[in-house]
């Protein structure tokens, strides 16, 4: 059994021992901070696209702290994402929800994390380039939610979800390998550039998000904004120019129209854009039913090797902070 | 009986219709693109923050109409809005929406739209200087959902609500004033500068949103991006430095300390910081248990302000487009 399943099925019988106290479960939160909320994004995707019943929310966790929603309490799951397993913000948000009966879910990279010691679940998992994407936290938060999905009124693809769970490793690895070129030409271009626009939709907008303030803005101390891709014409494409830069991640399944809408219009007005195309990285072999939900694992992996050149080039090693760790905040 | 209890009376008789025909609602969809789904997040954060038995979410159109929600149904209520009255992408997501045989609203500065011929009821709201911001379209989905939430399940705060609605002109009026000569030292200030993080949190994060990818990509062709304050401290603080502009709309209300967290951190790293205080501009008038929910209102008004002079100082008027209506995309 991998860890996956031995983290759902331990869900799926807490959610039914709460059935068989008479409790409902009516709400999924998503509760982390950063990088972390990003890699929950996906989740509150898929729930919101496919759940009939649940009501799905995604909070950064200090929003969540002191904007509590009403709602909140023993029909609430919410599930707690934090990779360094100290996070302050987490901490409180785990609390506020323990005390108003929810079940809590928490995800971290920590081992001797203070976290489970306040969540009715902890999730150890795997991180770092020699980890099976489906033991990260990306991954697992979407398994739990199928498993919540399909406790909560059962849902048509469950057993395509889970056919794509097991093939998303090799279609990440054959990516990988595909972009190993493009990543050196990449960071050889805009290894002097100061600012990029990320653009996504579906899925992947998280993930966008995330490539900008984390991989960007964290690790990199650049300029960097996620613009949705459907948003990009209604205000922020006024500032596409031969000069500026821009990051196009092409989902495969029902959004790619709002993708490649942005890439026709930067074909025109553009010069320095990147195109990162789920599609043509092989994406497509996981069922049609289910494939956008697995985008920004796909886009992640890869985008990790986009940022490690881009490291190398600019002499900026990823895990050099001057805040973060370092000052009080 | 002013044009707001005009437009609720005649939506909550259309949801007691609905009652009467057995159709208990049971979500709410807020369906815009860019300027006008910043109009429409206050309602997101209200909903999602005060229903016990609601469901909602705001979508860019192009999304709602590629990845249609499976939920959206009989039982769903969705509010669209379109300044203009003629965006491709609203019409496409009212025709899926009222297909689903959804109860739509439509709210449009446009007379002539053609959204009347698509929506079950359509709003034609004031704009511009002189317009009082209660027929805003902000205020307007905010009475609308104050509305539905009341019909739905009973609102504690209802009549509270509505005091501040009927009191927030006046403090708009009188904030106004309060900016006047401020708004000229920051353009004259900032003039020169390319790019701004503007921060806030809460109902107010949408507007954040709005002045960066309306007010100056799209307006002012300057590069801008929105951090919600709470995120603020896991990723994007690390470009904090002396030369960053930072705009921050500190909220009165429940999110307020995640707002004061940045401006301690801006004290100490950083100097071009602009601070947008709603408490210190008088929002605190406002009944507290429903005060955080008008912070957008009041910034709104606000910002129009400092646009406008940043826009002299810049001699690039607020009305200037390269690509959006000039070319095809």
């Amino acid at each position: 059994m991998n860890s996956i399943s031995l983290h759902t099925k331990a869900l799926v019988k807490m959610l039914m021992a709460r059935v068989d106290d008479g409790v409902q479960m009516s709400e999924v939160f998503l509760v982390a901070c950063g990088g972390s909320l990003v890699d929950l994004y996906p989740a509150k995707f898929f729930l919101a696209s496919e759940s009939f019943l649940l009501r799905t929310d995604l909070y950064t966790a200090n929003e969540f702290v002191h904007a509590v929603p009403k709602v909140l309490g023993e029909r609430s799951v919410v599930i707690f994402c934090s990779h360094s397993g100290v996070t302050p913000e987490i901490v409180e948000a785990l609390k506020v929800a323990k005390a108003a009966g929810s079940l809590t879910v928490s995800l971290t990279h920590n081992k001797s994390s203070e976290l489970p010691s306040f969540s009715d679940y902890n999730v150890v998992y795997e991180w770092g380039d020699e980890s099976s994407v489906q033991n990260n936290p990306m991954a697992i938060t979407l398994a739990l939610c199928l498993e919540i999905l399909q406790h909560s009124e059962g849902y048509p693809n469950y057993h395509k979800f889970q056919e794509a769970l097991l093939k998303i490793d090799d279609v990440v690895t054959a990516a990988r390998n595909k972009v190993g070129e493009r990543v050196i030409t990449f960071a050889e271009t805009y290894q002097n550039e100061k600012l990029f626009y990320i653009l996504s939709s579906g899925a992947s907008f998280g993930l966008a998000y995330g490539f900008a303030i984390c991989s960007l803005m964290e690790m990199q101390w650049l300029h960097a904004s996620a613009i949705h891709s459907g948003e990009f014409f209604h205000g922020p494409f006024e500032i596409t120019d031969k000069k500026t830069n821009f990051i196009v991640l092409v989902n495969e399944g029902r959004t790619r129209p709002l993708d490649e809408r942005v890439i026709t219009f930067l074909k025109s007005y553009a010069k320095n854009y990147v195109i990162i195309d789920a599609k043509e990285l092989g994406l497509g072999v996981l069922p049609e039913s289910v494939v956008e939900f697995f985008n920004p694992i796909l886009f992640y992996s890869v985008l990790c090797d986009y940022r490690e050149a881009l490291a190398k080039f600019r002499n900026h090693p990823l895990e050099i902070r001057r805040y973060m760790g370092k000052v009080e905040y």
